[in-house]
């Protein structure tokens, strides 16, 4: 049987392939039906966690969007979304989603107020949109992807995490796909009782649901 | 193997097994690992199309709700999601789903400018947090789910859906669950050359991806 294949972006630039291949190996876990082909941006080892490295980013995600080949739909694997209009300009024939996206319209199914955890002070993008029914929380210590990777900054986001919920979170989503990456969901539900909204295995269900059709 | 129990509200009085089990056939077929048991209001064989209505809809379905046995997810199967905050609020143990968060969810996720089709001129309440992002396509003489199953109305909804795309619209989203019931998403789809979303199937897709979990 011909596989469903989606060509997926990570937008922070590793050799570790491990590091590297987790958002696609983690879709093709849940949906076996779907095939993903992982590629990165170069030389951005620190991913997008300010408004320079967005804009440096943009570019590079058009590009290796264009580099795929023979794939039925693209998945931007960042909570930021970034490049996500320019790449719809260029790929016109398939879906293209955006993990801000997939994180925000799921959440949305679960509840009326998100906690959203993140590793910077501003609103993912398609977040903004809904601005008011955002509980931001982000770790004093925690800047970027990598910070997530040492314990203190694990255990720092699921002390926001906890937070949240008592601050009035129906749900909470992940504003950045770092915090997919580090495994934390299970361990954030545990901690809060709360529903966990993962934007890349939402990617994969889109992915799935369309290979459906 | 044990099946992923979802209890599906109609919100429109039937007591034609076609049609009161469409919405449940249709997520059954597409998500096997889906089991749907469906029940639908009382006395309301308009189902809901103006305020009073709805009103008249929502302790209904929270006793409806209330109702099922042993299910590991509520779905209310109406664009306006009626008694969903209500719901909630007596269900607390399980996911509780509308569909018109379902649709606007997935919209969301494939384009800016949402066409939105539907049977009356107000924008079903999901909808409204991000009215400007709206084209809002009603035909004139459409006003209930009724009207939809005859050829007239069916032949008035593509016409109106062809005027979403030229106005602009990227993803046509289905503002009443009475349009999954005729079965009309492939005809639009051929009119228009957009992507259509069922908010049906989507709550199914929630189905089968929390039953992955």
């Amino acid at each position: 049987m011909c596989k469903y294949k989606v060509g997926l972006i990570r937008v922070l630039t590793t050799e570790d392939e491990e590091l590297l291949l987790s958002h696609g190996r983690l879709i093709m876990l849940k949906f076996p039906e779907v095939e993903v082909i992982t590629k990165c941006i170069p030389n951005q080892y620190d991913g997008i966690n300010c408004k320079e490295l967005y804009d440096l980013a943009v570019p590079k995600i058009v590009e290796i969007a264009k580099s795929f080949e023979d794939v039925d739909m693209i998945i931007i694997s960042c909570a930021d979304d970034p490049g996500l209009e320019e790449v719809r300009e260029v790929v016109t024939d398939i879906p293209v989603i955006g993990c801000g996206e997939t994180g925000l319209g799921v959440s949305l199914m679960y509840g009326r107020k998100i906690g959203l955890l993140s590793i910077t002070k501003s609103l993912p993008r398609a977040y903004q949109k809904i601005a008011d029914q955002i509980i931001l929380g982000k770790p004093d210590n925690v800047n970027s992807t990598r910070d997530l990777m040492i314990k203190e900054g694990r255990d720092n986001m699921l002390k926001v995490a906890k937070e949240l919920k008592e601050k009035g979170a129906e749900v909470i989503a992940l504003g950045c796909t770092g915090l997919v990456t580090i495994g934390i969901e299970e361990d954030i539900e545990k901690v809060t009782g709360l529903r966990v909204i993962n934007p890349v295995l939402v990617a994969g269900m889109l992915a799935s649901y369309e290979s459906k059709r």
